[in-house]
């Protein structure tokens, strides 16, 4: 295939995972290790951007709670100014770039300017964390859906902009970034009606060696997990009671050494 | 670390992602290359199968629609057995393994038996076949929330045992395993109060070269995609809108030549 007349430059929206970063796409991975310039999110592993070539541009544009380092138009003009400029740019976004991380808007703003680009999807934290911690989202017997959610849209009465009468009625409900008003949400969900001793777990840096998992209910969740920052991953269903189980069984991370043996892809 | 305590075997739960055999995980590749047994699923990338050592012993347990060739209980069975003979097995699972998978299930019969395992994250096809067709699950100005449910379960009067009435609440909704029952489901969410002229889009085979993407309203939707076999996902709500723009965009893969020149990582 002739491959002269293909367009530059070209942008590639990739995933980056949910934390551990062998968690990424080998596609993902492929187009970092090619990228000229790097512009990530908050949080990506350092394992990550050190696949990136030496001589790579990285840009860090990530955006904390609260505090808004660059603004979305900015990321939207660093992204077309580079790729007119006919560098290959990695948009590097955690977890997946379609689900709550404003790629739809820049996929807009690149549409918008004329400049190809491409979706890497990643594994999106909403799955994964809880796999981490022995959660599985739907179980026969128990849950034939899930719905995800993120618990930082305040409207102008301080309540969350969702409707959680409709969410309560779903079998597992996955909070992201929803920390911060844990104790407001829970409360409106077992207003709507959803029961009050529903197992609900929390889940921090999922899929890392940090991660740290808190299980109680719905009513209680938000005390007992209240001391944790995020980033963190609610998790509202029956299919929480799995993870008692799993953690009978032993840790992942326990059989790490002996599964890499000479095979870690990423440097640490 | 001493590892030479470690307990063997071990069983990895792997998610082989949602088609493009490269949209599997480094982390779920290496796996997969260091693995004694391969338990997969149907529709498994053949591409992804090459991966495998040469003395892999490679077992398609995959169950086809109406015709189930293994049961879940042998596909325990067999994981169980290999295991226990000091084999390292994975079991590759189309998507995420805890995504309408039965991975909950494989899971709860590792820890009844008490044999270790792990479980290594997919990204579903729920997230990157509409990704893969330009459609974010979720978008600032139109969608706050997302649900996944499967669309195959029937009650014995022949409706799809799904609450339609809060799902059809949720911004945006995607179905898995929905095609044989699309009319249905689609009339049941209109006569919930979904608005019939909500976007909707089909897509088969989503991430691959093969992909064939139908779009149209909640009430068409089923006559336009009736001709479509599965493997395909469902997606119904606003965000259906950016598919029209993103088609205008250059196909991904009319890139792929020049972005993967010498690069590509699996044989294909």
């Amino acid at each position: 295939m002739n491959t002269s007349n293909q367009p530059r430059p070209l942008i590639s929206l990739v995933g980056a995972g949910p934390g551990d970063p062998e968690l990424i796409t080998v596609k993902g991975l492929a187009r970092l290790r090619e990228a000229d310039v790097i512009l990530h999110d908050a949080l990506i592993s350092p394992a990550l951007l050190r696949e990136a070539r030496r001589d790579a541009r990285i840009i860090d544009v990530g955006k904390r709670h609260g505090q808004q380092r660059i603004r979305q138009g900015e990321i939207h003009a660093l992204l077309i100014r580079h790729a007119q400029a006919g560098r290959f740019v990695v948009r590097l976004k955690g977890g997946d770039p379609f689900v709550f991380g404003r790629g739809g808007e820049e996929a807009e703003a690149l549409e918008a300017a004329g400049i190809p680009y491409e979706v890497i999807p990643g594994v999106s934290s909403a799955v994964a964390a809880p796999a981490s911690a022995g959660i599985p989202l739907t179980h026969r017997t128990c849950a034939a859906s899930f719905a995800v959610v993120t618990g930082h849209r305040k409207q102008g009465n301080g309540t969350i902009s969702q409707d959680w009468e409709a969410l309560s009625r779903i079998d597992t409900l996955v909070i992201l970034m929803g920390m911060h008003n844990l104790a407001r949400i829970t409360a409106a969900l077992i207003a709507a009606g959803r029961a009050a001793d529903t197992p609900a777990a929390v889940i921090q840096w999922g899929t890392t060696p940090q991660q740290v998992v808190v299980t109680g209910k719905l009513q209680d969740i938000a005390a007992r997990a209240g001391h944790l920052s995020p980033p963190a991953t609610i998790v509202i269903g029956d299919v929480v009671r799995q993870v008692e189980a799993a953690r009978q069984s032993p840790r992942l991370t326990d059989y790490e050494p002996y599964l890499n043996a000479g095979r870690t892809v990423l440097q640490r």
